[in-house]
């Protein structure tokens, strides 16, 4: 048994469609953010379910690590190949395969990316809300259960998923829920493959809920003096029920950034971004009640506005932060954190964090999707500066410990990967132990992405 | 090892919290419908979680069963101990622990009711929304998914848990989730839980989002001619992206139920219930844009109301609708059937329904959650009349495959407990093999409340 042996034998069923080029393994080994390249022994490309569950059977005979891969998107490592073995490169499969319009549903293939799923979706009035920033794809975004800008009012992939098919550890192929909009029958897999990150199964087919385009949508900005009014102005106004959007915040630095690196005009000090969707009135009425309390707050330069040129300036702004930041430091590389809290306790958890990156020798701009308590520190490091490194992941491993101590969690929307291995025991106890009873009944070779989400001699 | 060595070591610990008295072990033996009484051998009223930890520990060393057991009004004879053993009654636990309002989020012991809960939290001006109809407990409410007439707008209880701490079938006590709004830290454990009909283990502690209570609430009533009327009614309104709170379908038979024991004096056709929660301009507005449609689809009779006592009336004949349609026929019994299909697929799932109730020998009002696709048939049968039993269950079966026909499930919102065993093979294929797998995992002896869910051995 061995990854050699797989290869060979998959090949005899990929043919071309099986790479061993060295190019094709070094791009399936790298991160987008600090880890080091941990190549694949070989990328298979299928075209189908049938083609995958060959290929985990395969790989189940030789006891040989299998790897989904999406768009490459993902920022803890989820795709390293640190015991080798076969990358799954979902590019092939990235049909929209049914758009349901009465049922708002529509039956994709994973490796679409969700630029692509709105893309196809255009004409029918219908759109796929979640929005992680990156063009990430649909398989992966599930596997990670990835968020973004309109989790607030959306939700995230845990709740936007309807029906999943699966292929397991062991080749089978499974599939979890329905096109029915909610059920009782038995436990939820759907939400157990959600987030499990290629570690139970791979996903080969998604069924997703879909929203109406809103007949309006009204963007707008403002300014606090200080973090914890903005965030005040986010309690308030998710308290009254006002259906934001989207509601993000950035700091100072962040705003920096946004003036270098897209030309804006911000002073700078913290910001809110937000964005209302709704009918003509009920937008411009949610918008009216926000800026009386950001008023109430303290906040300035409050407009609104429905033009959609200054909505996709805004939102290009917003979701070329990491490259902004990244800007900020010439050939940086970065550690990009990402902490969750209950939003009672997000004001300190930023200013703790804010304060923490100040005191140290390295820049991070803090920026968040603060309608959730979530925010992340984007760490600029020197490449190959090891020391840099250090201070970065002991920022990082205090921000980990300040969302334990809040009653937060230690990844939002990231994931675990390999970043945030060390912390799942903090986070769980005996629950992680749970987890691993679940892998090694659905994975007892442990092949499915091995060494992500748990650790498993 | 024996059920009668574990009674004896629970009684040392409980005391006379540890009932075998004749009428505790029948009244814990009762099913709110068809099914035969099963009683436990004991029935233990813990009062926190170290006990229930302690009664599973003693439980599992003696391979005795261990039902949990909240208000008691599972329609799938959940909690029936057909393999004797001990029925934990959270009535005891019936505390709110905290009550967030800045996160809103409540923390509450599993035996608290929903009404009991919303009673409490009536002066933070917050609630908890989801709304089965019958006064449940939140623990048991929890364990089997449920939903009810406000899912459409606030989600399952999938959706409303944030976090809970439960008893392992070996006496562990874990904590899932937390109270951040979201979480990518590994598998989603909460919503394992959620739906898993105490089978995976006793629910201790739940934390609960909360929703601010609307600043005005509209409510409305309308008739049409035809069932599918009705349901394009809705299926545009959801795709209008109208917020409905509450959008519930009545067959005529159900308006007739309601003439008769609420004294309402509905025409005897089929009908929209339907809420609206909001500000005072969204509410109106929202009302009016349904109405327009109403009046597109031919309904008639549409008259919308903000008066708390329309409400009310409107509301409880909704939730009293189970026992009106019971008083239908004097000392009836019902089997209460729960399918849940693509929203497209419902009017031909209503009216099949409706045409095979016709023709068979029983009456079986139908209704049901439209905006979820949801939908029950009420089959009344004289007690103890075997014939009339089977012709219900015959009509059940009917509907359970024309549920998974038509793209759904064989159960929306009651869950599987005894009654809807014999569909999950058809339901799941191997994804029931694979809940077994992690019960396997998680309850190596099958303690915990055996027999449902899944068939093992």
């Amino acid at each position: 048994m061995s990854i050699q042996s797989a290869i060979a034998e998959l090949s005899l069923v990929l043919g071309d469609r099986l790479s061993s080029a060295k190019p094709d393994l070094e791009l399936h080994g790298q991160s987008e953010t600090h880890f080091t390249t941990m190549p694949p022994d070989a990328v298979a490309y299928p075209e189908n379910t049938d083609e995958v569950s060959k290929i985990v059977r395969i790989c189940a005979a030789q006891d040989c690590p299998v790897i989904g891969w999406g768009a490459g998107t993902s920022l803890e490592g989820h795709t390293s190949a640190f015991r080798g073995g076969v990358c799954v490169d979902f590019s092939r499969m990235n049909k929209v395969l049914v758009v349901n319009a009465e049922d708002m549903d529509v039956v994709v293939q994973p490796g679409i990316t969700r630029e692509d799923l709105n893309t196809d979706l255009r004409a029918t009035g219908l759109f796929f809300p979640v929005d992680p920033g990156a063009n990430a794809s649909i398989g992966g975004m599930a596997a990670t259960r990835a968020s973004g800008t309109t989790a607030v009012r959306y939700g995230t992939m845990r709740d936007n998923v309807r029906a999943l098919e699966v292929v397991l550890a062991d080749g089978r192929i499974i599939r979890t829920g329905s096109r029915a909009r909610k059920s009782s029958a038995g436990y939820d897999l759907t939400s157990l493959f959600v987030g499990s990150e290629g570690t139970l199964g791979l996903i080969t087919e998604l069924t997703l809920k879909l929203q109406g385009q809103p007949e309006a949508v009204a963007s707008a900005i403002c300014a606090f003096d200080a973090i914890e009014d903005a965030v005040n102005t986010v309690i308030t106004t998710i308290q009254m029920g006002i259906p934001m959007a989207r509601i993000e915040f950035v700091d100072s630095a962040t705003a920096t950034a946004f003036n270098i690196y897209a030309g804006a005009n911000m002073p700078e000090v913290p910001h809110l971004l937000v964005e209302f969707h709704g009918s003509d009135t009920s937008a411009s009425e949610d918008a009216r009640r926000f800026g009386e309390i950001v008023d109430d707050m303290g906040g300035k330069g409050f407009e609104w506005s429905t033009k959609a040129e200054d909505r996709r300036a805004l939102w290009a702004m917003r979701h070329n932060a990491y490259y902004a930041c990244l800007a900020l430091r010439r050939g940086a590389t970065a550690l990009v954190t990402d902490i969750c809290v209950p939003i009672s306790r997000l004001a300190e958890a930023i200013e703790e964090t804010r304060a923490d990156i100040t005191n140290s020798s390295i820049p991070g701009p803090i920026l968040g999707h603060v309608g959730d308590g979530n925010f992340h520190a984007i760490l600029l490091v020197e490449p190959g500066n090891t020391k840099e490194l250090e201070v970065a992941k002991d920022l990082s491993h205090r921000m980990a410990e300040r969302a334990l101590r809040l009653g937060g969690t230690i990844t939002g929307e990231h994931g675990v990967g390999m970043g945030k291995l060390d912390y799942m025991q903090a986070e769980h106890g005996d629950g992680w132990a749970v987890m691993g009873d679940i892998k090694r009944s659905l994975d007892p070779k442990n092949i499915m992405n091995p060494g992500k989400v748990l650790k498993l001699n």
